[in-house]
């Protein structure tokens, strides 16, 4: 992308409204824009995480055997009596009235659309396991919406919803999940820690949430710093493997970690003191098993093998794909602005040309373009008759994490310079070099 | 995918409710359930095209150097009682109170919206032509929702928004769209023919519907039938260039092409009567040029070459994006079911195992799953025991454009069996000659 070509307002002023960092510097880099209380629109840069973002979550829910659909952001409200939840939900409901009267209702969740659509065709335990998830905007009419998108009204949500004939079944569904949201996390560039949590509305025994460790987590958290270290790393799993996820499951959730709801001063303390840690956390997911809470008042049956109806047994399974902008932003930011892990940035790297409209900077600069686009890469080349400053100071703002710059005196001797946005460290060499090294970076960040 | 593991509720039965041969083949075929009148969820198969379209509408656009972001679905009321149009909108704009009270609707376009984040950022001429667009759900509170997703008041839809410095750019931005949109529907295999139409409650001088040909279109269409023999095909367009667009809406648009609207028999009868042609035709985008209609009154000004301040020049331009399931249906069936054009197949070709649990056939089938996805491509691989017949039937209904047949038999010969959907050929050859011939279809439709 050619920055003279795109839309990129970023601001030089620190907005007054924004209480925190990531939301001043989404506002400030041009990512978002108030559309009205808690209700954003996401500019082009923004868009782009948002948009990678959700591609790596369809790719590992795919990797984990799970089926994309889509629902309806407007629901009937008819469904949601059947199961209890229309009256239970309280204000955080949006509610709708239609031209003829009907009412209707902003989704904030779907459990019940969804186990509408299964008990529709499935009848049979030779259908099963199954887990079907969506990622679609929800809304949740917070009475006090603030920090952007970290406690927006209209938010992106993954779902996923899991269908399985018994107990065991379903959690190991549970433990599937668990796994693919590490994998999830990890390849954004977030450290994100399950910890047991409370179930709220969604109801259910077994729930984990997935929080990031920052100054301004809305959830006060205590764990063992040894959950910390760990990390999921590249190993191979068998997702139909139940000893396998288990083994996951057991191995990230065995020390403590908890969040304030669920704390348990008793056992905190039992841990070794050099290792206990009192901390805030983001919320950035959350798995849940709820067995048949759904399922049998909505009649969601099927055979199983003696020819029986039963309730299948279910859970939800859910990431805040939206508010992940917020966390990855207060997780990687210094004083000058964002600083994006490889994994969600916008683009793979900005060129900066020094010296706009000097021929040889300029050839220079297309060249590096085409090879980087050729090479499968998006870089954003800053081609505007602007001062260096300022071209350095927007670079530094949206974050992107290499750049390479591009002058008439490096050219001279035959080189231009990369930059790492997160260490600051700058290297000189042939443009082809630098080419080389970014094309090799996200090999390892597919 | 394995349809084992999938989620393709297919039905025997042709349900009741569908009037049209497109509602009747997307809920057969497992693409839609409705949730409640005229809003739909888009089962995995469906949502899989859905995805397909909006990636080609994606790349397309992007091409033409548009820029996306996105808009909420809610919005606040004021922005559009400051243009004028929340009172003037009518029934079919769903209005929403919040907890709090304040008005806000479900966007069922935005321009108010868009206009509102220009008006906000940029103030000078230099920042111009600047086309911005989202994909996005948008509702219309339609009093009698029909035809499934033709008709329906959940919809998705492509909206972008040029902002021009004068009237001559602006319509080259039109001129663009229109270039754009053709290759759009090319690439779809769709024939979607540009006719002069009635601006409606968008507003604006020049405005052009594009309609695809067939039976159950809504609206009624007149053109000389030169018009159907036009097509944009592999040319390599300058996007930048004022001629070259222009001389595409020339050839594109000079031949008498309209909607019943705009109709105007004395020109119809000036064609030669035996290229006078009427039939039917679904409405699958629309482009317009409305000058300052919206930018007036909201105060989008830039700073021209002089110093004065300007309203800026628009239009708008749309692509029904989930409709456009229903027009590809229309136009692409038989009395077995879907034929999917290559461009937006769901999969890329269907793998039929006719005696699973037979070792060859099974080593022979997962063979080519693994060598099709390798080369980049999607199969659906029928792994169910199920009897031929009934798989076969699936395939037909679902339309996947290719099918690869494999058995015991032909494989004691070394031979698999391709199968066209569309012309019902079949050929054999070596297993690996049906994956080089397919991987050489979609080569060519990328």
């Amino acid at each position: 992308m050619r920055l003279s070509r795109y839309f990129l307002p970023v601001l030089k002023e620190t907005p007054a409204e924004a209480q925190i960092v990531s939301h001043r510097l989404m506002l400030r880099a041009g990512m978002i824009k108030q559309a009205s209380a808690g209700i954003y629109s996401w500019l082009p840069l923004g868009f782009r995480v948002l948009e990678r973002i959700q591609q790596i979550v369809h790719e590992e829910q795919e990797r984990a055997g799970h089926v994309p659909l889509l629902m309806p952001t407007l629901q009937s409200a008819d469904l949601w009596r059947e199961s209890g939840r229309y009256d239970a939900y309280g204000e955080e409901m949006l509610r709708i009235k239609d031209r003829g009267g009907r009412d209707l209702l902003f989704s904030p969740t779907a459990e019940e659309l969804i186990t509408d659509i299964f008990r529709s065709y499935v009848k049979s335990y030779k259908d099963l396991p199954l887990t079907l998830y969506q990622i679609q905007w929800k809304f949740r009419d917070e009475i006090r919406p603030r920090f952007g998108v970290m406690r927006g009204r209209e938010f992106l949500m993954k779902d996923g919803y899991n269908f399985d004939l018994t107990k065991e079944a379903a959690l190991h569904a549970y433990n599937r999940h668990l796994v693919s949201y590490l994998r999830t996390y990890e390849r954004m560039g977030l450290k994100a820690i399950p910890m047991r949590a409370d179930s709220g509305p969604i109801g259910g025994e077994d729930t984990h949430e997935f929080l990031v460790l920052a100054e301004t987590g809305e959830s006060e958290v205590f764990y063992d710093s040894a959950v910390t270290d760990l990390t999921f790393g590249d190993r191979v799993i068998d997702y139909d493997s139940v000893e396998e996820c288990a083994g996951v499951l057991e191995e990230f959730t065995s020390r403590y970690a908890r969040t304030d709801e669920t704390h348990d001063p008793a056992l905190f303390d039992a841990i070794p003191e050099e290792r206990r840690r009192t901390a805030r956390g983001i919320e950035v997911g959350q798995i849940f098993y709820f067995g048949t809470k759904y399922s049998e008042p909505l009649g969601a049956t099927v055979q199983d093998a003696e020819g029986n109806k039963v309730p299948v047994h279910m859970g939800s399974h859910g990431i805040g794909v939206s508010r992940l902008l917020g966390a990855l932003i207060e997780a990687n930011h210094d004083d000058k602005g964002i600083i994006w892990p490889e994994g969600v940035t916008p683009f793979h790297c900005g060129i900066v040309n020094l010296k706009q409209g000097d021929a040889a900077a300029d050839a220079a600069c297309e060249n590096l373009y085409d090879q980087l686009r050729t090479a499968g890469l998006e870089p954003l080349y800053d081609d505007r008759d602007e001062r260096a400053g300022a071209k350095f100071a927007t670079m530094d703002l949206i974050g992107l994490p290499w750049r390479i710059t591009v002058g008439p005196r490096g050219l001279k001797n035959g080189v231009v310079e990369l930059t790492s946005r997160r260490t600051g460290e700058s290297e000189e060499m042939a443009p082809e070099a630098a080419v080389q090294r970014i094309v090799g970076i996200y090999r390892d960040h597919p």
